[in-house]
Order: structure tokens, then C-alpha cells, then sequence
């Protein structure tokens, strides 16, 4: 069960992201073909930096197309029932979490198939998970959002923290996975839940 | 003739995307150094990124100093003659048609040379012939145009796939290239002549 | 001594850079992950965009603990020093016009040692010094600064021609490197002293 569990996580946590870069698209009323391209950036774009950086090429998706599936499917559905979408808010949102910790993991084993250092992985991982959303923002012209607020990257960097400590100690498995996924998860849950956040930090 | 004819809408599309961005670098009154710049990234960026995500490295442009070549000439022409070329509006955008259908054929066979899937080739023709444009306008802080009007990436995808289609039925040469060049060149000029684009879409 | 001047310098220039990301990351009242994301990219940012187009990856940074060490500790600092260190832009300003040689003439040799021509070598070191700050300003949504005023690039183009030339003619070594790390540094200063910058140019 745990291995279908992870399958089940990944087109989740995919689909939300795409959904979440169609919707971003779709406020900035750009065509059909915007919307997919942002839902695509949004859902890859920080796996695809990730596989760039280390030299992963070519890189994952265009060997996967599960995930070409999964998001061109979530861009067409966020298009056709845009407002409809808007009532299931926060069961993207949750999907959402998942996914931050799937990728997190991802990425943080990446950087560890490569030999690189405790720090490297698990800055990986953080990238998967958070820049998609950061390129998102860069194509419509905003300031990243996770820059600004909320404790997003934060929750990866937790999360994949503890991953690599735990593997270091020999625990590892699909059990392992799911708690860090989980950590990952309730950590963003209760941040947005409490808003929390960094504080702004400016020059006085 | 083809292979001469393939050259030259080599060298006309390349030419014709760098005008095109130094005239958008202009303005946004960037000194002669931005304006290069952006030049360069109009017509090699698109290449560039499809290049690093299948893992062709060095990039293509390190090597072709012909592109090269023809894009600072370019450049440099577009800031001695600025204003006189604005009256070549429709010769250069019936180059950058003709650029748009070779460079959409390019990407596609480098997909094919790394093995990669019939929507992969065509979605990395489509970044090549389109992601210049993109990255000139993040660059210019504009939210990317072909995400907003106009059946321009759509052109490709359309000229892309035929040209896949009729190579796995055996069909193959240079008439092929010329044929789908074309076929690109005129979706976009019957587009812009009527004023097609896609709908825009947005939550309601 | 010599040695170690250019290892004091690539730690001076790296936490200039890193300083400037902040500063500019905190002006946009980001938050600490923000801030310290934009000190990383505006110092690693050219080496990673060199790395990138010529595939020597996986990219630098990632196997490089001094860095990350300086740039954290120089990002940790602008936050809780901001208002003091802005008596220092001076300073600051040095640092970053050594780090500008120096980070020209380390991707000038990545150039070579891939055998690419002259003016490609010289663009690469060009882009290791400068597209750090372009992707800043990209990022914090700007039009980057270097393509609109002030004598940035051009400084790096200069020195790294006239050390390409002095390896041709057999010229090498560590006081070459000083040298040019200097003539770098000089038109830096002289430009930005007497404000010459390049003209703006814009269509008529």
C-alpha cells in the first residue's frame, strides 16, 4: 500500500500545482495556450532547475508522460470549470502540501544520487518543491510570492532536514517517506492555518 | 536551391528575431549594451533553453559564430537605423514567420536525435521557435506576449506536428522542410491578417 | 602572496555581491528566505548561467562550501547590520568592482578550457560577472539595472579582452590575473566617479 500511496501523493500533488499556475494564469486572463504553459512552469519548472543544476538532462519530464498527462489534463479541466474549481479551494491547498513534501524528498534524493553535501540536498529539495511557484510569478510579472510570506520553503527545508537526518541514521523506507511527507504537510497546514509567517525584514 | 533556401531563412529568421528584440529593448531606452543583450536573448534564447533541458552543451550558439555574427550586425543595425527600419515592419515580420516554421523544425529533430516522444519533439520545436520571445519580455518586465494574443505558438505546434507526422510516414527532405515552413508562415500571417488570436480565458 | 590575494578577492567579491542582493531583496521588504534566496542568486547567479550553456555540471556552487558559507554569513549579516553596513556602500563598491574582474577572468578560462573562440570566452566571463545581478533584478521585478545605465559590462568585456589577448601572446599567471582584475576595477571606478555611462538609445 505505502508504494501506491506515494504514486497517489505525486498525480495529487501535480495536478495541484498545475491547477494552482492555471488559476494564477487565468487572473491574468492570458489564452488557452498561457494558461497550459503556466500550469506546465508552475507543476516542472523547479524539478526541471533542479535537473539542470545537477546535470540531469534531459531532464525528468520530458521522459515522463504521466506528468504531461496529469497537468495538461488539470490545465484544461482549471479552464473549462474555473469557478468551479474556486469551491474546492481547500482540497487544492491540501493536495498542494502534499505535493511540497513529495517533491521535497524528490529532490533532496537527487542531490544525494549525485554525492552532494547534507546543505545541497536539501536546498534540492526546497528548490523542486517552491520553484515552480517562483517562475510562475517571474512569467506574470510579479514579485515571487514565497519570497514575501507565508512559511512555504521553510516547511521543505524542515521537513527535508529531517529526511536526510533520518537516512544518515539508517532509518529509511516508504513508511519514513510518508512521515516526512506528513511533517511537511502539517507544518504548512498549521502556518497558513495560524498565519504565520517570517517577518518582513527591511533597512531601517 | 533547398538547401541554400534553408540557409537563408536561417539567417533572415535569426536577423529578423534580434531586430525585433533590439527595437523592444529600445523601447524601453536600454543603453547599447541592454540592447544587444536582449537581441541576443530574442534570437538564441528559445534554442538556448531547449539546448539545456535535453542536455545539448555545449549550447548550440557557443559554437556558431554565423549566428552570432548576424545577430550583433543585426543589433547594431537597429540602433543606427532605428527609426528607418520601422518601415520595414511587414518584411521583418514576414522573416520572423519564416524563422518561426525553420526554428520550430529545428528544435523537433533534436528532440527526435535525444529519442524523446512525439508531443516532446513538438512541444521543444515550439520552445525553440517561441521561448526567445518569452525571455525578451520577462527581461523587459512584461508579462510574455505569446501568452496573451495571437495564434503564435499555435502556428508551430500546427507545423510542428505535420512535420513529425509526415517524417514517421517516411516522407523526409528538404521539400518537407520548405513545405512546413510554409505551412508555419502562412498560419501566422492569416492570423495576424484577420486578427485571429484565442480566446482569453479567466475565472469568472 | 599573489595566490592569496585572488582567494581574498573571490571572498571579498562574493560576499559584495551577496550584500548587494540583500540590501536590494530587503528594500523590497522580502522576507528572510527571500533575502537570503536573492543574495545566493545574485552571487552564484552568472556562474550557474555559465555552468548551464557550456555543461559543466553539476554547477559549481553545488560542490563549493565556501561560498555558500560566505554568501549565508554576508545575507545573515546585511539583515541584522542592514542600517550600519549602509555606511560602508563605498566599501561595499570596492569589493564588488575586484569581485567583477575576478569572476571575468574565472569564466574566461571555463570558456577556454572548453575550446570555445575568443569572443564567446569573452561573453561567458562577461556573464559570470554580470547576469548574477540581471536575475536579481528579474526576480524583485526590474528591468535590470546593467542594461541601462553605467559602464558594468562594458568594464568586463575590456578586461577580459585584454587578458585573452596577454594569454595569446603567452603572458600568464598570477600578476597577469591582478592586472586585469584591476584594469577592471579601475574603468569601474573611473565610470561610476565621473558618471560616464553609455547613451541611451531609443527609436526615434
Amino acid at each position: 500500500m505505502p508504494p501506491d500511496f506515494l504514486t497517489v501523493v505525486d498525480i495529487l500533488g501535480t495536478a495541484a500545482f498545475a491547477v494552482s499556475g492555471a488559476l494564477a494564469a487565468m487572473e491574468h486572463r492570458l489564452d488557452p495556450f498561457g494558461v497550459l504553459i503556466i500550469a506546465f512552469v508552475t507543476a516542472i519548472g523547479g524539478g526541471t532547475l533542479r535537473d539542470v543544476l545537477v546535470g540531469n538532462v534531459p531532464v525528468s519530464w520530458l521522459h515522463n508522460p504521466t506528468a504531461i498527462f496529469v497537468i495538461t489534463l488539470a490545465a484544461v479541466a482549471a479552464m473549462l470549470f474555473g469557478s468551479y474549481l474556486k469551491h474546492f479551494t481547500t482540497t487544492l491547498f491540501l493536495f498542494d502540501a502534499l505535493g511540497l513534501g513529495l517533491f521535497t524528498l524528490t529532490g533532496l534524493e537527487i542531490g544525494m544520487r549525485y554525492g552532494l553535501s547534507a546543505g545541497i540536498c536539501v536546498a534540492l529539495g526546497t528548490i523542486t518543491a517552491s520553484f515552480g511557484g517562483v517562475i510562475r510569478d517571474v512569467l506574470l510579472n510579479k514579485v515571487p510570492l514565497i519570497f514575501q510570506k507565508e512559511i512555504y520553503a521553510l516547511s521543505c527545508v524542515i521537513g527535508g532536514s529531517v529526511y536526510y537526518a533520518a537516512l544518515q541514521m539508517g532509518v529509511q523506507g516508504n513508511w519514513l517517506k510518508i512521515a516526512c511527507i506528513l511533517l511537511v504537510f502539517f507544518i504548512r497546514i498549521i502556518a497558513v492555518r495560524y498565519r504565520l509567517s517570517l517577518p518582513r525584514i527591511s533597512v531601517k
